[in-house]
């Protein structure tokens, strides 16, 4: 195998209405089947119409864009200043949904296209039947990532082509089984694409010749299967905001006690992150239920079946109403500190003729 | 500008030791000045002999991988079940550090190499100064990334180009100046050698021709300008992890009054937080700095200097020593659900006269 990527010149000025397959043929008599084209999105959102008419400067065009972006946005990923990472309703995890402003006068802004799958195909469809050629098509752009500095051309469309090389399954020359190998080649193509098609969209389309496996009788999945679902992603959200629901949970904390017993070293370590921050004199004690059911801790009011353990809180001595509350506020803090370890816990009265002020059941 | 992606065939085994300059000059006589050579990282490990022992199998072979693990890891980042995405001592975030089993016997790790820029130039030195070759060295490895399902190749180290291309201060043909538009050019390339390597080791080496930039005087800074600071990475940390950060920074909240007078909005929304789970009848009440001053609230002992507003609590009444510590607890809520909302808070006795129980300075 051997590839070659090649520009498509001459290509011109893209707008609304245009037809993409006519433009990209007759740039580029030299297609064959097999070839990979690599279009620029923003290509495809011009001849879609995907525009919208914003002020061309000022505080109107800061608001109008937000308003475009708040359209274009399923939840908010992250956010820091003026900069939002947001999940478009695509799918894609991408800042401001890819909305541009480049390439395109002042008083435009481009979404993304609505359906980059559908683009692909259907170019596809259209060189298919109108010029008898046999392509993939990737519709690409530009997105950042975590970690690495910098930005590189992804998919946001596929057809013709499956998205993911898939090598489990196959076995190394020492015999061991591959895997977790699924590589996302239509990324690769994409980004091989961009190394030749520059920013300034003199050339908005690339081809890729001698990928195998292209000029299948089908479209393929699309670029959808890219998209992972963000209940299955360690980076659902950003650090900031991820930190700021776990504070939002620990301020509205209602677990009730777990049903399995509680590690006695997790317990300990939630009693010991809180002992810099808690009133000097404030004492909490590690019961095991094994130790509450020997009756060595009795009469608990409100003792739950399910409660494996119990954290006795005695404030100090003697107390006044400000040191009830002060205590309050503590118990609250182990709470949280035993939710942070995993540990649900319910408040309980103290047990009768304990020298304990409060109870939480884990 | 084309491109042509060669492999270069016919490398083999690697074994520690072996002159990796030697093995790709001598596999590929019709390299030129001005290739890109993408060099899979694993190659490098083992002509570096950054292999490790382990057990073939068993729970030995675990805790030996962990502690391998360990050993190339400077912070933990995300993880799950026995997923570890991990920072590596280079600064790159992957999973299990860039750890593999594959294309080695079954009684081996391959570790990346210690350091993938230095491995990059002394490769790129030896063929410059015993086979007179001007090329630039990619050593590539596989990476996951976020949002997006699929793997892609990556470079971990460059010698003879820059790593990004930079377009900041260009202009578009609509005379727009391009903004935040780096071109990590190398993971491009990386990632385009890949599409003709495949995954089971008979193609380590692939070669771009044709990509303008490369046969530069100098190695260059590195792929170590991809390392992007984590204090500037909004994705620093797995959610999961943020979020148990989140739970324990409610835990230990020393913050004091903040010094900007806060948003009353967003201390109503604090209080309307919380408002589910306290006790029915605990009424927080917000005054601000103006109204203090103003006479409204008197004798407050400890009011701090700073402070700029001021929350009432009061518990349900009459109160018995269960209610105040209940009424605690909640106060805590409350200043948790403030420091989510970035307002940071001290617990008050409560002003002289008034019926409230505690106050919180914010």
């Amino acid at each position: 195998m051997r590839l070659e990527i090649l520009p498509v010149l001459g290509i011109g000025d893209v707008t609304e209405g245009d037809d993409l397959a006519a433009l990209i043929a007759t740039a580029a008599p030299w297609l064959r089947d097999g070839d990979v084209l690599v279009v620029t999105s923003k290509i495809v959102s011009k001849a879609e119409g995907r525009l919208v008419d914003v002020p061309a400067d000022g505080p109107e065009r800061l608001a109008a864009r937000d308003e475009v972006l708040a359209g274009e946005t399923v939840r908010v990923v992250a956010s820091r200043g003026a900069t939002r990472i947001v999940q478009t309703h695509h799918g894609f995890v991408m800042a401001s949904a890819g909305i541009d402003a480049s390439n395109v006068d002042k008083t435009r802004l481009v979404l993304l296209p609505k359906d980059p799958d559908a683009s692909a195909r259907t170019l596809r469809a259209a060189l298919r039947e109108r010029y008898d050629l046999d392509v993939a098509v990737i519709i690409s752009d530009t997105m950042g990532r975590p970690w690495r500095n910098g930005l590189t051309d992804v998919a946001l469309g596929v057809a013709g082509m499956p998205a993911i090389r898939d090598h489990r399954g196959e076995f190394d020359p020492y015999g061991n089984e591959l895997q977790l190998t699924q590589m996302a080649v239509v990324d690769e193509l994409a980004g091989a694409g961009e190394l030749i098609k520059g920013k300034c969209d003199q050339v908005p389309v690339a081809v890729v010749r001698g990928y195998l496996g292209v000029a299948r009788a089908d479209d393929g999945e699309g670029a959808r299967a890219l998209v992972r679902d963000a209940a299955l992603d360690l980076f659902s959200l950003g650090t900031a905001e991820a930190t700021a629901a776990g504070l939002r949970a620990a301020a509205t904390l209602t677990d009730g006690p777990g049903s399995a017993p509680a590690e006695p070293a997790a317990v300990e370590r939630a009693i010991a992150a809180v002992a810099e921050v808690v009133a000097p004199e404030t004492v909490f004690t590690h019961v095991t239920d094994d130790e509450v059911r020997a009756g060595m801790v009795a009469g608990i009011p409100g003792w739950p079946e399910q409660a494996t353990g119990l954290v006795l809180g005695a404030p100090p001595t003697p107390v006044d109403q400000a040191d009830l509350v002060r205590f309050g506020a503590d118990l609250q803090r182990l709470r949280t500190a035993l939710a942070a370890e995993g540990i649900p816990s319910a408040l309980l009265p103290p047990p009768a003729g304990s020298t304990a002020s409060a109870a939480l059941a884990i």
